[in-house]
Protein backbone atom coordinates (compact mmCIF):
# COMPACT_ATOMS: atom_id res chain seq x y z
CA UNK A 1 0.00 0.00 0.00
CA UNK A 2 1.31 3.50 -0.86
CA UNK A 3 1.74 6.21 1.89
CA UNK A 4 -0.61 9.13 0.69
CA UNK A 5 0.51 12.72 1.11
CA UNK A 6 -2.07 14.46 3.84
CA UNK A 7 -3.18 16.38 0.97
CA UNK A 8 -4.81 13.17 -1.05
CA UNK A 9 -6.21 12.07 2.20
CA UNK A 10 -8.00 15.15 2.96
CA UNK A 11 -9.03 15.10 -0.85
CA UNK A 12 -10.73 11.71 -0.63
CA UNK A 13 -12.78 13.17 2.37
CA UNK A 14 -13.67 15.80 -0.03
CA UNK A 15 -14.76 13.70 -2.50
CA UNK A 16 -16.75 11.49 -0.34
CA UNK A 17 -18.63 14.08 0.59
CA UNK A 18 -18.96 14.95 -3.39
CA UNK A 19 -20.26 11.17 -3.49
CA UNK A 20 -22.66 11.81 -0.50
CA UNK A 21 -23.98 14.70 -2.07
CA UNK A 22 -24.45 13.62 -5.52
CA UNK A 23 -25.97 10.12 -4.12
CA UNK A 24 -28.69 12.34 -2.88
CA UNK A 25 -29.48 14.20 -5.65
CA UNK A 26 -29.76 11.32 -7.75
CA UNK A 27 -32.12 9.91 -5.39
CA UNK A 28 -34.26 13.77 -5.52
CA UNK A 29 -34.47 13.27 -8.98
CA UNK A 30 -35.85 9.68 -9.20
CA UNK A 31 -38.16 10.96 -6.73
CA UNK A 32 -39.46 14.20 -8.57
CA UNK A 33 -39.94 12.75 -11.64
CA UNK A 34 -41.48 9.76 -10.18
CA UNK A 35 -44.23 12.48 -8.01
CA UNK A 36 -44.87 14.26 -10.92
CA UNK A 37 -45.75 10.94 -13.60
CA UNK A 38 -47.97 9.26 -10.89
CA UNK A 39 -49.26 12.77 -9.70
CA UNK A 40 -48.06 12.28 -6.50
CA UNK A 41 -47.93 15.54 -4.24
CA UNK A 42 -46.69 14.16 -0.72
CA UNK A 43 -43.63 12.32 -2.85
CA UNK A 44 -43.45 15.82 -3.92
CA UNK A 45 -43.20 17.28 -0.86
CA UNK A 46 -40.70 15.09 0.44
CA UNK A 47 -38.62 16.24 -2.21
CA UNK A 48 -39.07 19.74 -1.28
CA UNK A 49 -38.27 19.00 2.22
CA UNK A 50 -35.34 17.00 1.51
CA UNK A 51 -33.88 20.35 -0.16
CA UNK A 52 -31.96 21.20 2.92
CA UNK A 53 -29.85 18.16 2.92
CA UNK A 54 -28.65 18.95 -0.61
CA UNK A 55 -27.78 22.74 0.17
CA UNK A 56 -26.07 21.46 3.83
CA UNK A 57 -23.86 18.92 1.72
CA UNK A 58 -22.92 22.30 -0.39
CA UNK A 59 -22.02 24.00 2.23
CA UNK A 60 -19.99 21.38 3.83
CA UNK A 61 -17.91 21.06 1.08
CA UNK A 62 -17.63 24.51 0.46
CA UNK A 63 -15.98 24.58 4.11
CA UNK A 64 -13.93 21.79 3.75
CA UNK A 65 -12.57 22.65 0.46
CA UNK A 66 -12.07 26.05 1.79
CA UNK A 67 -10.20 24.55 4.27
CA UNK A 68 -7.41 22.23 2.28
CA UNK A 69 -6.54 24.86 0.28
CA UNK A 70 -5.93 27.33 3.61
CA UNK A 71 -3.99 24.17 5.29
CA UNK A 72 -2.56 22.59 3.05
CA UNK A 73 -1.70 25.69 0.21
CA UNK A 74 -2.11 22.76 -2.49
CA UNK A 75 -0.59 24.65 -5.66
CA UNK A 76 -0.70 24.01 -9.60
CA UNK A 77 -2.92 20.82 -10.70
CA UNK A 78 -3.59 20.20 -6.69
CA UNK A 79 -5.15 23.24 -5.79
CA UNK A 80 -7.15 22.68 -9.79
CA UNK A 81 -8.77 20.23 -8.41
CA UNK A 82 -10.05 21.11 -5.36
CA UNK A 83 -11.41 24.57 -6.79
CA UNK A 84 -12.86 22.08 -9.35
CA UNK A 85 -14.51 20.43 -6.58
CA UNK A 86 -15.93 23.80 -5.55
CA UNK A 87 -17.22 24.39 -8.46
CA UNK A 88 -18.53 21.19 -9.61
CA UNK A 89 -20.62 21.18 -6.15
CA UNK A 90 -22.12 23.97 -7.24
CA UNK A 91 -23.48 22.22 -10.64
CA UNK A 92 -24.70 19.02 -8.44
CA UNK A 93 -26.49 21.78 -6.06
CA UNK A 94 -28.22 23.49 -9.08
CA UNK A 95 -29.28 19.71 -10.42
CA UNK A 96 -31.21 19.35 -6.72
CA UNK A 97 -32.74 22.89 -7.23
CA UNK A 98 -33.94 21.63 -10.54
CA UNK A 99 -35.66 18.47 -8.80
CA UNK A 100 -37.40 20.47 -6.35
CA UNK A 101 -38.81 22.65 -9.20
CA UNK A 102 -39.82 19.41 -10.82
CA UNK A 103 -41.87 18.90 -7.28
CA UNK A 104 -43.14 22.10 -7.28
CA UNK A 105 -44.67 21.53 -10.86
CA UNK A 106 -46.17 18.21 -9.59
CA UNK A 107 -48.06 20.50 -6.80
CA UNK A 108 -49.33 23.07 -9.19
CA UNK A 109 -50.38 20.67 -11.94
CA UNK A 110 -52.76 18.47 -9.76
CA UNK A 111 -56.61 18.54 -11.03
CA UNK A 112 -56.11 20.30 -14.24
CA UNK A 113 -56.54 18.65 -17.40
CA UNK A 114 -53.49 16.74 -18.62
CA UNK A 115 -52.02 14.94 -21.78
CA UNK A 116 -51.11 11.23 -20.96
CA UNK A 117 -48.84 10.61 -23.74
CA UNK A 118 -46.99 13.40 -22.93
CA UNK A 119 -46.33 12.34 -19.59
CA UNK A 120 -45.28 8.84 -20.80
CA UNK A 121 -42.66 10.61 -22.74
CA UNK A 122 -41.25 12.99 -19.65
CA UNK A 123 -40.98 9.39 -18.09
CA UNK A 124 -38.79 8.12 -20.58
CA UNK A 125 -36.80 11.47 -20.33
CA UNK A 126 -36.69 11.52 -16.43
CA UNK A 127 -34.82 8.28 -16.66
CA UNK A 128 -32.52 8.76 -19.38
CA UNK A 129 -31.56 12.01 -17.56
CA UNK A 130 -31.16 10.59 -14.15
CA UNK A 131 -29.20 7.99 -15.54
CA UNK A 132 -26.43 10.21 -17.02
CA UNK A 133 -26.19 12.06 -13.49
CA UNK A 134 -25.46 8.91 -12.14
CA UNK A 135 -22.67 7.53 -14.79
CA UNK A 136 -21.34 11.68 -14.88
CA UNK A 137 -21.11 11.41 -11.40
CA UNK A 138 -19.19 8.42 -11.38
CA UNK A 139 -16.91 9.39 -14.60
CA UNK A 140 -16.21 12.71 -12.15
CA UNK A 141 -14.97 10.79 -9.07
CA UNK A 142 -12.91 8.02 -10.70
CA UNK A 143 -11.24 10.82 -13.11
CA UNK A 144 -12.40 8.73 -15.82
CA UNK A 145 -11.09 10.75 -19.24
CA UNK A 146 -12.33 8.14 -21.38
CA UNK A 147 -15.23 7.53 -20.19
CA UNK A 148 -15.91 11.54 -19.86
CA UNK A 149 -16.65 11.90 -23.42
CA UNK A 150 -18.81 8.95 -23.76
CA UNK A 151 -21.37 9.88 -21.00
CA UNK A 152 -20.95 13.89 -22.43
CA UNK A 153 -22.19 12.95 -25.76
CA UNK A 154 -25.14 11.11 -24.16
CA UNK A 155 -26.35 14.61 -23.50
CA UNK A 156 -27.70 14.49 -27.16
CA UNK A 157 -30.10 11.76 -26.46
CA UNK A 158 -31.67 13.83 -23.39
CA UNK A 159 -31.43 17.26 -25.68
CA UNK A 160 -33.37 14.81 -28.59
CA UNK A 161 -35.89 14.10 -26.17
CA UNK A 162 -36.35 17.95 -25.36
CA UNK A 163 -37.36 18.67 -28.43
CA UNK A 164 -39.12 15.94 -29.56
CA UNK A 165 -41.56 16.64 -26.44
CA UNK A 166 -41.15 20.03 -26.81
CA UNK A 167 -43.01 19.28 -30.34
CA UNK A 168 -45.20 17.16 -28.91
CA UNK A 169 -46.45 19.25 -26.50
CA UNK A 170 -47.19 22.17 -28.89
CA UNK A 171 -49.11 19.59 -31.15
CA UNK A 172 -50.98 18.36 -27.85
CA UNK A 173 -52.26 21.79 -26.55
CA UNK A 174 -53.55 22.78 -30.36
CA UNK A 175 -55.29 19.84 -30.41
CA UNK A 176 -56.71 20.18 -26.63
CA UNK A 177 -56.27 23.86 -25.65
CA UNK A 178 -57.37 22.96 -21.91
CA UNK A 179 -54.60 21.01 -21.62
CA UNK A 180 -52.55 24.76 -21.99
CA UNK A 181 -52.05 24.98 -18.04
CA UNK A 182 -50.60 21.49 -17.64
CA UNK A 183 -48.63 22.43 -21.44
CA UNK A 184 -47.15 25.59 -19.28
CA UNK A 185 -46.03 22.71 -16.71
CA UNK A 186 -44.61 20.08 -19.16
CA UNK A 187 -42.54 23.22 -20.75
CA UNK A 188 -41.02 23.87 -17.39
CA UNK A 189 -40.23 20.02 -16.57
CA UNK A 190 -38.63 19.93 -20.23
CA UNK A 191 -36.46 22.32 -19.65
CA UNK A 192 -35.57 21.53 -15.99
CA UNK A 193 -34.26 17.79 -17.25
CA UNK A 194 -32.64 19.52 -20.14
CA UNK A 195 -30.58 21.51 -17.64
CA UNK A 196 -29.76 19.01 -15.34
CA UNK A 197 -28.32 16.76 -18.67
CA UNK A 198 -26.34 20.51 -18.65
CA UNK A 199 -25.21 20.32 -15.72
CA UNK A 200 -24.22 16.44 -15.57
CA UNK A 201 -22.27 17.07 -19.25
CA UNK A 202 -20.49 19.65 -16.85
CA UNK A 203 -19.52 17.28 -14.67
CA UNK A 204 -17.67 15.45 -17.41
CA UNK A 205 -16.02 18.17 -18.87
CA UNK A 206 -14.52 19.17 -15.35
CA UNK A 207 -12.82 15.83 -15.71
CA UNK A 208 -11.30 16.67 -18.61
CA UNK A 209 -10.33 19.97 -17.51
CA UNK A 210 -8.66 18.06 -14.59
CA UNK A 211 -6.82 16.04 -16.87
CA UNK A 212 -5.76 18.79 -19.90
CA UNK A 213 -5.80 21.75 -17.89
CA UNK A 214 -7.98 23.38 -20.35
CA UNK A 215 -11.74 24.43 -20.06
CA UNK A 216 -13.51 22.61 -23.25
CA UNK A 217 -16.50 22.13 -24.36
CA UNK A 218 -17.60 18.40 -25.09
CA UNK B 1 -3.18 57.59 -0.31
CA UNK B 2 -3.04 54.14 1.54
CA UNK B 3 -0.22 51.70 0.30
CA UNK B 4 -1.51 48.38 -0.78
CA UNK B 5 -0.80 45.10 -0.85
CA UNK B 6 0.42 42.83 -3.24
CA UNK B 7 -2.94 41.05 -2.64
CA UNK B 8 -5.28 44.03 -2.67
CA UNK B 9 -3.80 44.71 -5.67
CA UNK B 10 -4.10 41.48 -7.80
CA UNK B 11 -7.52 41.46 -6.34
CA UNK B 12 -8.37 45.07 -7.84
CA UNK B 13 -7.14 43.43 -11.39
CA UNK B 14 -9.49 40.27 -10.56
CA UNK B 15 -12.60 42.51 -9.65
CA UNK B 16 -11.88 44.94 -12.64
CA UNK B 17 -12.09 41.41 -15.57
CA UNK B 18 -15.03 40.88 -13.30
CA UNK B 19 -16.65 44.34 -14.15
CA UNK B 20 -15.68 43.91 -17.51
CA UNK B 21 -17.15 40.02 -18.38
CA UNK B 22 -20.73 41.58 -16.14
CA UNK B 23 -21.07 44.66 -18.06
CA UNK B 24 -20.57 42.23 -21.49
CA UNK B 25 -23.60 40.17 -19.81
CA UNK B 26 -25.71 42.91 -19.03
CA UNK B 27 -25.26 44.17 -22.97
CA UNK B 28 -25.74 40.69 -24.39
CA UNK B 29 -28.97 40.45 -22.41
CA UNK B 30 -30.52 44.35 -23.30
CA UNK B 31 -29.51 42.76 -27.06
CA UNK B 32 -31.39 39.34 -26.83
CA UNK B 33 -34.19 41.17 -25.33
CA UNK B 34 -34.37 43.28 -28.21
CA UNK B 35 -33.93 41.15 -30.77
CA UNK B 36 -36.74 38.94 -29.32
CA UNK B 37 -38.67 41.75 -29.03
CA UNK B 38 -38.76 42.82 -32.43
CA UNK B 39 -37.97 39.82 -34.25
CA UNK B 40 -34.44 40.45 -35.69
CA UNK B 41 -32.80 37.44 -36.44
CA UNK B 42 -29.67 39.85 -37.21
CA UNK B 43 -29.37 41.07 -33.93
CA UNK B 44 -30.04 37.17 -32.34
CA UNK B 45 -27.24 36.04 -34.37
CA UNK B 46 -25.13 38.95 -33.28
CA UNK B 47 -25.72 38.04 -29.53
CA UNK B 48 -25.20 34.21 -30.28
CA UNK B 49 -21.67 35.13 -32.02
CA UNK B 50 -20.71 37.25 -28.85
CA UNK B 51 -21.00 34.59 -26.26
CA UNK B 52 -17.69 33.57 -27.13
CA UNK B 53 -16.36 36.92 -25.24
CA UNK B 54 -18.22 36.09 -22.49
CA UNK B 55 -16.81 32.41 -22.41
CA UNK B 56 -13.13 33.81 -22.52
CA UNK B 57 -13.73 36.23 -19.84
CA UNK B 58 -14.77 33.49 -17.60
CA UNK B 59 -11.77 31.42 -18.50
CA UNK B 60 -9.34 34.58 -17.58
CA UNK B 61 -11.15 35.22 -14.49
CA UNK B 62 -10.77 31.65 -13.81
CA UNK B 63 -6.72 31.43 -14.52
CA UNK B 64 -5.94 34.81 -12.61
CA UNK B 65 -8.30 33.41 -9.15
CA UNK B 66 -5.99 30.34 -9.31
CA UNK B 67 -2.74 32.23 -10.18
CA UNK B 68 -3.82 34.78 -7.17
CA UNK B 69 -4.68 31.78 -4.89
CA UNK B 70 -1.17 30.00 -6.10
CA UNK B 71 1.04 32.96 -5.42
CA UNK B 72 -0.20 35.17 -3.06
CA UNK B 73 -1.59 32.40 -1.02
CA UNK B 74 -4.53 33.97 0.90
CA UNK B 75 -5.91 33.05 4.15
CA UNK B 76 -9.29 33.08 6.00
CA UNK B 77 -11.57 36.42 4.57
CA UNK B 78 -9.14 36.84 1.34
CA UNK B 79 -8.90 33.22 0.34
CA UNK B 80 -12.70 33.08 0.54
CA UNK B 81 -13.13 36.96 -1.47
CA UNK B 82 -11.26 35.31 -4.43
CA UNK B 83 -13.27 31.66 -4.33
CA UNK B 84 -16.26 33.53 -4.72
CA UNK B 85 -15.18 35.52 -7.29
CA UNK B 86 -14.74 32.22 -8.92
CA UNK B 87 -18.13 31.23 -8.06
CA UNK B 88 -19.63 34.66 -9.14
CA UNK B 89 -18.47 34.18 -12.62
CA UNK B 90 -20.11 31.25 -13.22
CA UNK B 91 -23.12 32.65 -12.13
CA UNK B 92 -22.76 35.63 -14.52
CA UNK B 93 -21.37 33.18 -17.16
CA UNK B 94 -24.74 31.13 -17.02
CA UNK B 95 -26.95 34.73 -17.47
CA UNK B 96 -24.83 34.92 -20.35
CA UNK B 97 -25.94 31.41 -21.81
CA UNK B 98 -29.29 32.40 -20.84
CA UNK B 99 -29.16 35.80 -23.24
CA UNK B 100 -27.74 33.37 -25.70
CA UNK B 101 -31.02 31.19 -25.25
CA UNK B 102 -33.08 33.66 -25.95
CA UNK B 103 -31.98 34.93 -28.73
CA UNK B 104 -31.92 31.53 -30.55
CA UNK B 105 -35.88 31.70 -29.09
CA UNK B 106 -35.88 34.55 -31.87
CA UNK B 107 -34.30 32.56 -34.47
CA UNK B 108 -36.71 29.56 -33.97
CA UNK B 109 -39.76 31.63 -33.83
CA UNK B 110 -39.84 33.54 -36.39
CA UNK B 111 -43.19 33.30 -39.40
CA UNK B 112 -44.79 31.82 -36.23
CA UNK B 113 -48.15 32.71 -34.80
CA UNK B 114 -47.34 35.10 -32.23
CA UNK B 115 -49.34 37.17 -29.13
CA UNK B 116 -48.30 40.53 -29.30
CA UNK B 117 -49.51 41.60 -26.15
CA UNK B 118 -47.48 38.78 -24.43
CA UNK B 119 -44.23 40.02 -26.13
CA UNK B 120 -45.39 43.65 -24.91
CA UNK B 121 -45.15 42.08 -21.32
CA UNK B 122 -42.04 40.45 -21.70
CA UNK B 123 -40.66 43.52 -22.99
CA UNK B 124 -41.32 44.98 -19.91
CA UNK B 125 -39.73 42.04 -17.60
CA UNK B 126 -36.86 41.89 -20.09
CA UNK B 127 -36.05 45.61 -18.82
CA UNK B 128 -36.50 44.72 -15.06
CA UNK B 129 -34.62 41.58 -15.13
CA UNK B 130 -31.35 43.71 -16.78
CA UNK B 131 -31.64 46.79 -14.28
CA UNK B 132 -31.53 43.99 -11.61
CA UNK B 133 -28.68 42.28 -13.23
CA UNK B 134 -27.03 45.72 -13.69
CA UNK B 135 -27.56 46.59 -9.57
CA UNK B 136 -26.62 43.52 -8.88
CA UNK B 137 -23.06 43.72 -10.24
CA UNK B 138 -22.75 47.08 -8.53
CA UNK B 139 -23.70 45.57 -5.30
CA UNK B 140 -21.08 42.73 -5.44
CA UNK B 141 -18.08 45.06 -7.09
CA UNK B 142 -18.55 47.85 -3.80
CA UNK B 143 -19.66 45.08 -1.62
CA UNK B 144 -22.83 46.89 -0.58
CA UNK B 145 -24.38 44.57 1.94
CA UNK B 146 -26.83 47.29 2.78
CA UNK B 147 -28.20 46.82 -1.27
CA UNK B 148 -27.34 43.83 -1.76
CA UNK B 149 -30.75 43.05 0.60
CA UNK B 150 -32.53 45.98 -1.27
CA UNK B 151 -31.68 44.36 -4.76
CA UNK B 152 -32.13 40.91 -3.77
CA UNK B 153 -35.91 41.83 -2.53
CA UNK B 154 -36.58 43.10 -6.22
CA UNK B 155 -35.97 39.42 -7.46
CA UNK B 156 -39.48 39.45 -6.47
CA UNK B 157 -40.79 41.43 -9.13
CA UNK B 158 -39.31 39.32 -11.50
CA UNK B 159 -40.75 36.06 -10.14
CA UNK B 160 -44.33 38.06 -10.28
CA UNK B 161 -44.02 38.82 -13.74
CA UNK B 162 -42.73 35.71 -14.46
CA UNK B 163 -46.00 33.95 -13.03
CA UNK B 164 -48.27 36.50 -14.21
CA UNK B 165 -46.88 36.61 -17.78
CA UNK B 166 -46.96 32.41 -17.44
CA UNK B 167 -50.57 32.81 -16.55
CA UNK B 168 -51.67 35.31 -19.62
CA UNK B 169 -49.64 32.97 -21.98
CA UNK B 170 -51.94 29.95 -20.75
CA UNK B 171 -55.05 31.91 -21.39
CA UNK B 172 -53.87 33.27 -24.83
CA UNK B 173 -52.97 30.02 -26.31
CA UNK B 174 -56.20 28.46 -24.81
CA UNK B 175 -58.36 30.90 -26.85
CA UNK B 176 -55.70 30.55 -29.85
CA UNK B 177 -54.40 27.28 -30.08
CA UNK B 178 -52.58 28.06 -33.48
CA UNK B 179 -49.89 30.23 -31.10
CA UNK B 180 -49.06 27.00 -29.05
CA UNK B 181 -45.37 27.26 -30.72
CA UNK B 182 -45.01 31.03 -29.90
CA UNK B 183 -46.34 30.14 -26.31
CA UNK B 184 -43.55 27.52 -25.68
CA UNK B 185 -41.24 30.31 -27.16
CA UNK B 186 -42.79 32.62 -24.82
CA UNK B 187 -42.47 29.68 -21.60
CA UNK B 188 -38.62 29.44 -22.30
CA UNK B 189 -37.78 33.02 -22.55
CA UNK B 190 -39.75 33.68 -19.05
CA UNK B 191 -37.49 31.02 -17.75
CA UNK B 192 -34.52 32.08 -18.85
CA UNK B 193 -35.40 35.67 -17.66
CA UNK B 194 -36.50 34.50 -14.33
CA UNK B 195 -33.08 32.09 -14.03
CA UNK B 196 -31.27 35.44 -15.11
CA UNK B 197 -33.34 37.34 -11.91
CA UNK B 198 -31.87 34.27 -9.72
CA UNK B 199 -28.62 34.62 -10.62
CA UNK B 200 -28.22 38.40 -10.03
CA UNK B 201 -29.80 37.46 -6.49
CA UNK B 202 -26.98 35.12 -6.14
CA UNK B 203 -24.61 37.64 -6.24
CA UNK B 204 -26.48 39.92 -4.31
CA UNK B 205 -25.99 36.93 -1.25
CA UNK B 206 -22.41 36.49 -2.28
CA UNK B 207 -21.68 39.96 -0.85
CA UNK B 208 -23.57 39.23 2.37
CA UNK B 209 -21.81 35.94 2.62
CA UNK B 210 -18.24 37.76 2.00
CA UNK B 211 -19.73 39.77 5.60
CA UNK B 212 -20.60 37.39 7.33
CA UNK B 213 -18.89 34.39 5.80
CA UNK B 214 -22.27 32.74 6.34
CA UNK B 215 -24.00 31.28 3.14
CA UNK B 216 -27.67 32.52 3.51
CA UNK B 217 -30.69 32.96 1.28
CA UNK B 218 -31.81 36.43 0.50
Amino acid sequence: MMLRTPFEEELEKLHNQFYAMGTEVAAQLKKAVRAFISHDRDLAKEVIENDEIVNNYETKLEKKSLEIIALQQPVSSDLRTVITALKASSDVERMGDHAVAIAKATIRIKGEERLTEIEAEIKKMGKAVRHMVEDALDVYLNSDERRAYEIAASDEIIDNYFRDIQAMTVEGVRKNPDAAFAAKEYFQVLMYLERIGDYARNLCEWVVYLKSGKIIEL
